[in-house]
């Protein structure tokens, strides 16, 4: 078949392994004509699951891979020392162009690491981060970056709003996406050292649209469509918000069960409340991109469900149609290339 | 009467003064017998106000200041041109000794300066944490800091973890209490070059309970009594803790609104659930403290209503009987002279 776009699946890894991942495999090839699957991973675990299911026998092809990457392991050490693991092999594929994307649910450690020194960054990227999709009241928010390279520079921050722009705008589908920056007011002159240098920088940029600080507080809110901060507050705000919000549930289900009238109306309640609440469960938006690579590199959550994976292996069927790691790397060439001319 | 502990509370800062912040006044006094509150403020205003209340006459006294700080003036600025402003007029009390402390729902930046400079930090402490104690699944914590002090230095927060401390243990009546510092991982190698710094000399710490690294998700379920970390990341918790609540609240709510039947079960529903969800407001902890400086300095939310003033002046009587601004010098004075030996 002609353009087919072809996904690694890294079938062992994530809590639920390989189970939930076939599934979510078998599903998104259903779902989509166009896309071929290979799922890397022990042959026969994945071979004997995969019997389970009736599927287009020609779009899933099982590639073997001895090793297995686990979540405690160093990450530099894990993509070293496991050659044979089904993060390395699959971002090998990815990088031999053998493949489009690879989507997994492992460790993340593993797989930024791997994803730099493996698949590699587009020349002129300074840093690949993280960007998972966060829900908002009406919607969700890009977060930019909350991967494990801390203490960024303004430099970097640049990059990460134009590749959060140009992802929110062809990948999700959003026109002219806000670009905000996380900062502890609204003012220019707040902030502190490296928001300061940044907030000028991003303001300077013409192709993006800048609606300068947003505080946390307006983040659930909806303000901003892409939010760019350094990776160890990103992953203090994704993390808070997962935190958050299940102690609040909790919270409302406790506050649900304490008299007979309330047990009463609970009941009553319940539907029409789960079905609100699960447009605030991030599982809904797939995985969280890592960008500026040559290849797209999808990170699930480790307790992802049949669902996320198929979600986050469609995703990147729209981030290979149109072409966003090229959209990335002549945006990111165009800059680098005026920077020089202005020195 | 002996041993009366006298608080200023500024009657002009926050969005609902004077009206909210002299009834929380009046309450506090009819609360607690060794309480004595000076009001300060534009005297014809708080005298009007006041007017309208019973109350021991002898234990409010109105204190003439003809200027106000607004919130959005910059804070230096206005703490050195507005001398006459219920807030320098305040401070200024505390710093004579005539006050034992200061409680304002005003402009945070003016209250942060206006502590640093007029009453002035003890000897030995390097900065001035603001302190707020945030909501948990059982109880609340202390985050400490959430100044605009952002950019810290790793011998500072070693010092907000001592002063914190001290702070939950005798204000809050937690036995021993858990200190953790905010960190992207669990792990000791992990975090920002900050935390990684921080990290051994906590440890080294023998006079505090520090129990490691918390990740931003365990916050809200307890794990932690005083929560460590820079003023930026501070502030993006307490903010996105604040923003995450609300729209998961306001959702909540929208659920309950879709369907007839659910529209019944709120009806039942909302009595016990508001119940419950109270212990999750903030602001049944009172204003928070600014730590590490010679009087005590309380910053209420500048939308405090009568209630949050109310526990505010009240808290300020624990930390005057416990005698902490002494406990916190006596300890950072043992701690330098230590560090002074070892070197």
């Amino acid at each position: 078949m002609e353009n087919l776009i072809t996904v690694v699946v890294d079938a062992m890894g994530g809590d639920n392994a390989p189970h939930e991942i076939i599934k979510g495999a078998v599903e998104a090839v259903k779902e989509k004509q166009n896309l071929k699957v290979l799922l890397v991973g022990q042959k026969e675990v994945v071979e004997k699951e995969l019997s389970a299911y009736d599927y287009p026998k020609e779009r899933i092809e099982v590639i073997h891979a001895s090793e297995v990457i686990e979540t405690g392991e160093p990450p530099v050490a894990a993509i070293k020392g496991k050659k044979d693991s089904s993060i390395v092999v699959g971002m090998k594929l990815v990088r031999k162009g053998e493949a489009d994307a690879f989507v997994s649910a492992g460790s993340s450690g593993a797989i930024l690491v791997g994803g730099t020194t493996i698949v590699g960054r587009i020349k002129g990227i300074e840093r690949a981060p993280l960007a998972p999709m966060i829900p908002t009241k009406n919607g969700a928010s890009l977060l930019i970056d909350c991967g494990a390279n801390v203490d960024a520079r303004s430099s970097h921050l640049v990059q990460f709003a134009r590749m959060g722009s140009i992802y929110m705008e062809h990948v999700v589908g959003v026109k002219n996406p806000r670009v905000g920056i996380v900062n502890i007011g609204v003012e220019e002159e707040k902030g502190n050292a490296l928001v300061k240098e940044t907030y000028p920088l991003l303001k300077e940029c013409k192709d993006i649209n800048f609606i300068g600080s947003i505080e946390a507080r307006e983040i659930p809110s909806g303000v901003a469509d892409v939010i760019v901060t350094e990776a160890f507050v990103g992953n203090v705000i994704l993390k808070l918000y997962e935190g958050v919000g299940a102690t609040l549930i909790s919270k409302v289900k406790e506050g649900m069960m304490t008299t007979l009238r309330s047990k009463i109306g609970a009941l009553l309640v319940k539907p029409a409340l789960k079905s609100t609440l699960k447009s605030f469960d991030s599982s809904q938006y797939g995985g969280a991109p890592l960008l500026g690579l040559r290849g797209l590199v999808v990170k699930c959550h480790g307790s992802s469900k049949a669902n996320e994976v198929k979600n986050s292996i469609i995703q990147c069927i729209s981030f290979k149609e149109q072409d966003i790691s090229e959209k990335i790397r002549e945006n990111i060439t165009v800059a680098v290339k005026k920077t020089e001319e202005e020195q």
